[in-house]
This record gives C-alpha cells, structure tokens and sequence, in this order.
C-alpha cells in the first residue's frame, strides 16, 4: 500500500490559502484551537489522510460506526484576502519518519492548492497552572516579527529551549527548505496536564487578528472558564488540605 | 524481497464471496473461531501469505518438518448466496506499518476475488470470567446494524471504549475506505487470560445466523464445557483458600 | 542505498553446490563450524553482503585497519557430488525486516549458483553443560529425515518448542515456500553460556557424514577438549566453595 | 518524501578534495574539531542535508527563527595540494538504517565532488580525565599508517576494542567497500562526560599537519585551559571533601 492515502473529496478553487495545523499535542492546545475554527467557520472537508504511520486502529461511534485514524483537512472560502485551509487529526505521525513523511505530504497537497503561508499551532508546557496564558511564536523568517508581535504574539530568548519538536516544527522546517513557503508556529501555553482551552483561546485570539476572521471566542471563553473553576476549585481542596494538616500539626 | 509474498495455489471462481478474519488477538477468540469454521466446512487452502511483518521463525511439527509463520486464506463454495473466504493465520503483523500493509494486501487479494463484504473476528475482553459472553459489534454503516441485532450481536454505547487495534480494526477501515467495501467486527467477551472457546463459540453461532451456514456447534461446545469445569474448579480452590483464611482469621 | 549491497569477486562454475549458513547465534556454535570447514578446505572468498540490516560500525584489527561489519560468502570446488558453499558473518540481521531481507538476498544469490539444497547450522539451547551434544534437526520435507537419522541427527518431538527463530529457520522457510529449495537445520546442543566448540563439532561430524567431506576434526577436538577442562575446573570450584559453606554452616 | 534532501548550494571546481566527517558523538569531540575548521578557515556553505533519519524537530535561533535539524557540507579552496570539505550537524542519523543512508548520501555526493580521501573525527571515552589527550586511529589501508604515525598518531593493538560504531567508522567502511575511497578516522581521547575541546584540538593539531593547514589552535587552546582549570578546581573540590571527611574520621 502507499505508506499514506490521500482521500480528496473537493477541488475547491482557492484564493491565496493559508494552511493552519492543529494536531494532538501539549495540553491539545493546537487541536483544541483548529477544530474549534472548522466548527466556528462552518469549514468544510476538502481530504481525509489515512497512514501506516498512525496507529492501526478504528474508533467507533455511539452509533457503533468504525472510523479508521487519520488526519483531515478542512476549507473556507473566506471572502477576505486568503481563504483558509485547517489541518487536524487523532494522532501525529507516531514514528520520526511518520512525522516527516506526513508533514511532506500535507506540504505537497497545500502546494498543489497554492498554499504559500503555514501557520502551525500548539502548547507550551509550563509545567503549572498559567492565569492568563502567554502565547509564544517562532517564524521561518524575522520579517514576519512584527505583525506577530502587533497581534500579541511574544519572542522571549530562548524559549522553548529545546525548539519545536513534532509536526508542529517539521512542517514550519519542511515549508522553509523544501517548499519555500513561510511560516509561523503559534504556541499557547499550557501547564500540559490536561486538554487546555485557554492556551487554545489564546491562539485563536491571535489568529482571528492575524487573519482578520469573524470568529466567535464565546464559546471557547466558556471552556476557558469552566476549566478554570475546576482547577480553581482542585486548588482549594488542596490548600484545606495542607491547613489542616499544619493545624493537626500544632498538636501532632 | 517483496515486504509480504502471496502464494496463491487456487483460482476458484466464487460467487459473491464473504471475507471472515480471525487472526490471533484477545483470548483468541478470532483464530479459534475462524479455524472451526475452516474445519466444520471443510474449507480448502487458497492462498499463504509469507511475509517480513510477521517473525522470522519457523515452527517445527511432530515429524520434524519446518513450516514458515504465515497468513493463510481458505475459501468454499457454499451453494448458498454468498461462497466463502476465511483469514487466519500464525501472527498478526508485529509492527503498526505491518498491521496495515497485511490488512492492505489481504484485502487487495478479496477485491479481486470480488468480496464486497468483510467479517472481522475478534475477543473483548472483561478482564473476569464471563458466564455467558455477548457478541459486541461494529460496522462500517448503520444500515447493517439491523440484521446484527437480529441476530444477537449487542451494539452499548462506549464499548469498546478504545475502539478497536490491530487486524479486526485496520481491514474495517482500509475495506471502507480504500476499497468501498462494507463489513463488521464481531467481538466475543472472554476474560482475556487464556485461549477462550466460549466466546469462539458465541462468535460462530451468530455467523450461522447471519449467513446461514450448516455449522454443527457441538465441538465448540464441548470444548466451551471443559473451559467452563477447568474454571469453576479453580474458583472454588480460591474459594476455599480464601474461606480458610477467614476462618484461621478468627483465631489471628 | 540499496539495503543490502552484495560485493561479489568470483564468479566461479559450480557443481551442483550446497549451502551451509553458520551465522552467529545460541553458543555461537553455527558460526564455530562454519568458520571450521571454511578454514579446513580452504575456502575462497566469493562475496561479502554489507547492509543497513546489520550494526553500523567497524572493526579494527591489530595493525589499525578497519572492517565494515559483513556477512561473507565462501566457495570450494570438492571434486565430489556437490560442490560448497558456506554463509558466515559477523552479525544476523538486527530487525525482524533484516533477517527476511538478508536471508532472502543470500538465496537469491544461492539461486543463481544453481544451489539446490541448504544446510543451516545454529544451537540449541539446554541451559546446562552438556556432556556429549546431540545434533538435532529439522527438515524441509520428510524424505530427508532417514539420512539425516542415518548419520546420527535426532529429531525429538516437541524440540525445540518454540520452533526456529532467526536466520537458520528463515532461510529454510524462505527456501522452502519461495525458492523451492529443500533443506536441513543442523542444531548442535549447548549450554548457550559461551562460544561453544563441542556443539560444533558434532555438528562438523554430521556434515563430514553427510557430504563426505575430508575434513580433520582435530582441532575442533582439542578445543572442546579445553573448554571442557575449563568448565570442569570452574565446576569443582563451585563445588568446593558450596562444600566449604556446607562445613561453616554446621558452625553457624 | 526522499528520504534524505539534499540541498546544495554551491557548485565550485575542487582541487582533489579532502573530506572531513565531524558529527556529535562521544565528548562531541569531533564536532568540536570540524566546526573549529570551518569557523578559522573561513569555509563556505555547500550543501544542507535534511532527513527523516534525523529527529522531527527545529531549533530556535535567538531572534525567533525556526532551524530544521540538518547536516551540513562545507568547502574551502585551500590553494594547496587538497581542496577541504567539512561535513558538521546536529545529530547522526538517529537509527541503524539512517546511520548507514546518510553516510551513503554524503558519500555519493562526496564521489561526485572527487573526493577520494575521507578523514572522519570521533571522541575516545576513556571514561577519565586525560592529561593530554592521545590521538587514535583506525585506515583504511596499510599503507597510511606511516604518514599518520609521524603526525602522532597512534595505533595501540586492542584499542578501541568494539571497534568504531556510528558515522565515524560507516563513512570509512562504506567509503572502502562502496565508493573505493581511501580514509582515516582520527579518534582524540576525552573522559567523554562533557564536550570536550581538549580531544579536539589534538585531533585539529593532527590534521593541521597531515593537511599543511594554516590554522590557529590559540582559541581552542584557550577553551581547553578553561574546561582544565574548571575540571582542576572539581577535583580539588572533591579531595577537599574527601579530606575533611578523613579527618573528621578521626573523631569520628
């Protein structure tokens, strides 16, 4: 078999796309932002990607339906100056050649649609719980800076420090060397402990200016929320806990 | 060398044909399944399918002669609407690119053997010892759900939660979606911890409903009835060492 | 690169020649044979195999020139029935994919010599020391089985359990199912603890038999001899020290 | 995708190129080396080699830019007898099989070029701090061992034992057995427990010799009297310890 299938279902005339990826990641930040885009804009499937470099396996719906893994790609035809392609996915590539070969793939398909810009977005592990969540960038190239950095966008020194690993940094990597594309990764931070919606919030929030979208952020504040009060709540639980220990402790 | 070998030693002309799989999994409950069936119906040898996925062994039988790990296919004119192909075999591919690539090339052979329709076989296990073991099922569309339940298979809501990994699954998903064809995993409860004929046995006894075969269920019943004793005798010894205890408990 | 790259310098007009694989393994004692009958008929060199299946690494030797990692392939014109061959190396293949692959190209090159028939030679592991190793055996088609028992090899049911894992089995399976090659695995006892010269030489013994070789098996008696002294006096040493603490202990 | 890209660059007329492999390894010593050569011999950038067989990832430059993990080529029209090649990177190829593609590559393109000498760098763990470092080597023939002697070089029987694993001996074994290239791999010897420029300006001193390089060893001497003054300062910390701890003893 091909080592990855491509199942393209439209042939949509694009105007200048721009290819926005959002697969599992860090706290799912970059998954959690790019379907809520899909949902949001109403996008519709332009291609679903099947791989022996996902995990072979089917999920299966409440109806009892199989659905195969795969990655998919979602189109708008915005009306603006560049419509809009948005990658998601169950898994990423689960190998080092899968990452590689999925990304070139996905690459060469946004080539052929005339895709010359990537924005890629995921997490950022803080490693604890972030009040309002920052969110970092990375380009291919520093005349990009300054629109980030106007849309609130931040570039701190050596941040992350180990780079962008994963398909999140292959594809801005691929897109620069083999593609001549540019790019911009978008990283929300996360404390990485749980499907985080504000680091996602924060990403859309950036990228509805980026690309001067009419996106609704209700919906996402409300997850935002809802997550918030729970890891609010965790946090006193724990601080009644510690008191009390400090109080039996006067008479321990 | 090709990745996977077939050596086809048949070209039988089948009438609409139907592909059951049952390679080794959960308890075992696929293979044990799918070899009864081959050996009540008396199916011949189509096809083996060599291949670097599975491991590089072979077995050795009673009078010392070697034999290759393999797939292999058996197929029988049925006389009914539907003639017959089954799957089973040694190994399931090792590898995630090898789970597709068999999958890939098993149903590559079925399509053109013209099968339209493809019955995986597999356990789901409970993780204890099932009295009386359902049949849970997944499908490729929910016009099939009907003729299942009417036939015994169960369709709850969430199970099995993680979907379905390996063979049972990914020829599912390749068979939709790469080769249009339509299908159903079959899944017998079975406690997980050892080669399980109970839930083989409830896995058969839907397939000759569903297809209408002459399948004559005593042996796997039989078998099912000595699992059962084996089983019963251990609860009881665990019983009454427990029983043991409590009662030495008194004295502690 | 092409995955395996196969160096061949002669090219020489045999006569209806055998192959022995002796590649490294249980006790080493394939290898120790091999490499015995290579060095006593005074084989050429007709081909090294290098390939991305084996370690990437050189070896030096004591005047500081290093040696790509290899499997090699010997020839000797007997003047008898059948003209040798024999398979030695460094390493088997290090993946599942590599011993197909390797095993594959070997009889692919076998082919083309016109081999017809194939000796593998490897261990069997006892987990003790034996005194004086079987031969075991395995076969590809049940007519071979009289000379080989003829000539002292056995062929106890049920051993080994676990079949053959590794190049001796694949290159007969793959003989058997793909080139249509006949063929014999040559399994010589051992503890599997050391390289081990005596399950060798029982299994030089066999093929001197067998083929009718004028082969001295001298040498490989007089390292038997040593390392039978050595286990020996490593045994008596174990001894002693359990019979001292036995003494201590009555003082305990 | 290929599974390797090369992106070249620069396509200059060489006068009988030398190449030079430093990849990170053991004390990153012959990374040190070739990325000292390039830096003082003002070299230029040839070609980038990008490959699944190097981790998914990018770095991050201090302005925000992403850097697609590479291997890279540098040249340098020497004027003298040997035009130079430098071939630096982030990582060697991450797998066997990627161990033994890029070496290919690099060679393939190095033949290409004219190359028909191949100095390969490498660190030797002697697994303590070495006063001053040895040079090891390993040829590709006889023949070299007199020139490499008189540039201090040496060639101790026995060392290193396991021979050369990775980028370092591949290069050499497949540029003997496959390109008929002619080599040495130059092995400075460092406790291996951090990067070490110690092993590597002796590695550099070699080659300055062997090649007739104008190179300035001042920056690198100087690294290296500070990693020995901060190694220096450690152990006498540490005999401080073990000192008071010893006359602590005595009261103790």
């Amino acid at each position: 078999m091909e080592k990855i299938i491509i199942n393209q279902y439209k042939r949509p005339k694009l105007k200048d796309p721009i290819l926005i990826g959002g697969l599992p990641g860090i706290g799912n930040v970059g998954k959690i932002a790019a379907e809520y885009i899909i949902e949001k804009l109403k996008m519709q499937k332009l291609a679903d990607v099947f791989s022996q470099y996902l995990p072979p396996q089917v999920f299966i719906d409440d109806e009892g339906v199989v659905k195969l893994v795969r990655n998919s790609i979602y189109y708008k035809k915005t009306g603006k100056e560049n419509d809009l392609l948005v990658l998601v996915g169950d898994f990423q590539g689960t190998t080092q050649e899968g990452q590689y070969e999925i990304s070139h793939v996905i690459l060469e398909l946004a080539a052929k649609l005339n895709v010359s810009f990537v924005y890629t977005l995921g997490g950022y592990s803080t490693g604890k719980i972030v009040e309002t969540p920052r969110v970092l960038g990375a380009v291919t190239n520093t005349n990009l800076l300054d629109e980030l950095k106007e849309n609130g966008v931040v570039f701190p020194k050596g941040e992350p420090g180990g780079g962008i690993v994963g398909s999140a940094g292959v594809m801005l990597g691929l897109g620069k060397e083999v593609f001549s594309m540019n790019g911009a990764c978008l990283m929300g931070e996360t404390s990485g402990y749980f499907a985080d919606p504000k680091g996602a919030r924060e990403i859309v929030r950036v990228l509805k200016g980026l690309l001067g979208l009419d996106l609704d952020l209700a919906d996402l504040e409300e997850r935002s929320r809802q997550i918030e009060q729970i890891t609010e709540k965790m946090q006193e639980d724990v601080q009644a806990k510690v008191s009390q220990k400090d109080d039996l402790g006067y008479f321990g």
